[in-house]
């Protein structure tokens, strides 16, 4: 296994808890040596993108992920279609900010059949949009625990599935998954679902964090790599012996603890923990 | 599918906050006509088991099962053979109680795949102890927001493998696993692992409440049927469909809400929601 460091390593900005305007994340980001950057539309949307874009560029940065999508199930055909209409734009920046890959958190009702159903069907319709852009449609089953208000689609197994049934097995697809430890880590079938994402070569991005115990907010209680219970080499050996030679990227939310730190600290401890325990 | 009532239906006695001693409990679950009940440790041991199993029979009460195993892996040899021990008196008290199952909430440990193991072996050992005893092993799969804290086993498919590992597939199973709606009603391979559970005939409980959104306590925050997101009715019917025949099985842990309530109103209101909701 590589010995990672920053260069080998992106920082998804939700790290740092939105306090400064991206132009200053982004130099943060690359005065600490990471590569990559997986920016969201709020520090995006309202500004002059290929500005934001040229920035990154500049920086040396790779943009590993767009987050994320306006959820995609609705309860009504109209509302469906504005979600759909929505992401459309979203991966019209993708594309402009060269994103390798938009990310998708699909949302969820409480008809989980129906959102199911929706889900299948917008993405899809993404695809065919996503395809002409050069952009990646990264699929995110969540931790089962954001069921009912987040993603319908909780179990990896579920995302390849989905992959499978809209693309087909193809040599270069452009619709895979996320494997974040926050949300896999627990899956007795965790070993068998990436080397099925790998052998499909559907993983499109690796996402760490840690697994607080015990976790405060089931939402924004994320920890720093190493300060839980994830066994985060582990996993990282099983995405890297499937194939992925990605960047691995730090995203965690943490509204009472990370998000409240100087963005160099924040960054300065990433640093030291990917060596020490990812 | 058959219209419920009372008389299909047991009582885990968690739901009703532990407020009084088991013989009062016994009583109300009996007197609101409810068919079987699922008593806990706390509330037996220390008594006379042989007092208590006599009024629960003479109430005309199944005891659907006996709640719940010590936790099995352990960071020392010791410490493990000190829990199977335990949990090896816990079953001789089943027997006497006449429960059909002893339920296995199995733990965990930082190091998954030693917890995993060791869960293996120790099922193992309490099956050999169980199997003269007459009484059944209810592996109980907890939702993936415990497997820091409660249980390393989270789906369905994973505890099924267990009962197929140890046990084999064999006519009359005295290993199997409960299916709790609060646990697996997120999973995307929900009824594939109920079809798979009834054609074993591994289903030993079905335990209902509500997954409630927003929740605010993770453990202790569950729902009335009726008044969450899952969709009980499905689930029931895959549940039925698989070949399940026992009693549908309430178990509640509500701090904040139906534990300050008398029981006498937790079982009125019950028996409204099987009606209305299961």
């Amino acid at each position: 296994m590589r010995v990672l460091d920053a260069k080998h390593c992106a920082i998804n900005t939700a790290t740092l808890g939105f306090q400064a305007p991206i132009n200053l994340v982004i130099d943060a980001i690359a005065r600490h040596g990471f590569a990559g950057i997986a920016p969201w539309r709020r520090e995006i949307e309202g500004q002059s993108i290929k500005a934001v874009a040229k920035q990154i560029r500049d920086a040396g940065l790779e943009v590993t992920g767009y987050c994320r999508s306006t959820y995609i199930p609705a309860n009504s055909r109209a509302e469906f279609e504005a979600n759909i209409a929505d992401n459309k734009l979203a991966l019209n920046d993708a594309a402009e900010l060269g994103a390798k890959s938009f990310v998708l958190v699909v949302g969820t009702l409480r008809d989980l059949v129906s959102a199911r159903a929706q889900v299948r069907d917008g993405v899809a319709m993404l695809l065919d949009h996503a395809r002409p852009l050069n952009v990646r449609l990264a699929l995110e089953p969540l931790h089962p625990v954001y069921a009912a208000d987040r993603s319908c689609i909780t179990l990896a197994e579920e995302a390849l599935d989905i992959c499978d049934a809209i693309e087909g097995l193809v040599a270069d697809p452009q619709l895979g998954i996320l494997v974040d430890v926050y949300h896999l880590w627990w899956s007795a079938t965790l070993k068998r679902d990436v080397e099925r994402a790998g052998t499909a070569k559907r993983i499109f991005g690796f996402h760490v964090s840690d697994w607080l115990n015990p976790t405060v907010d089931i939402l924004n209680d994320r920890g720093m790599m190493g300060d839980g219970v994830i066994d985060l080499k582990s996993i990282r050996q099983m995405v890297e012996t499937a194939g992925y030679q990605g960047l691995v990227e730090t995203e965690i939310f943490s509204t009472q603890n990370w998000w409240k730190k100087p963005m160099d600290e924040t960054l300065r401890v990433i640093k030291e923990r990917i060596i020490t325990s990812v």
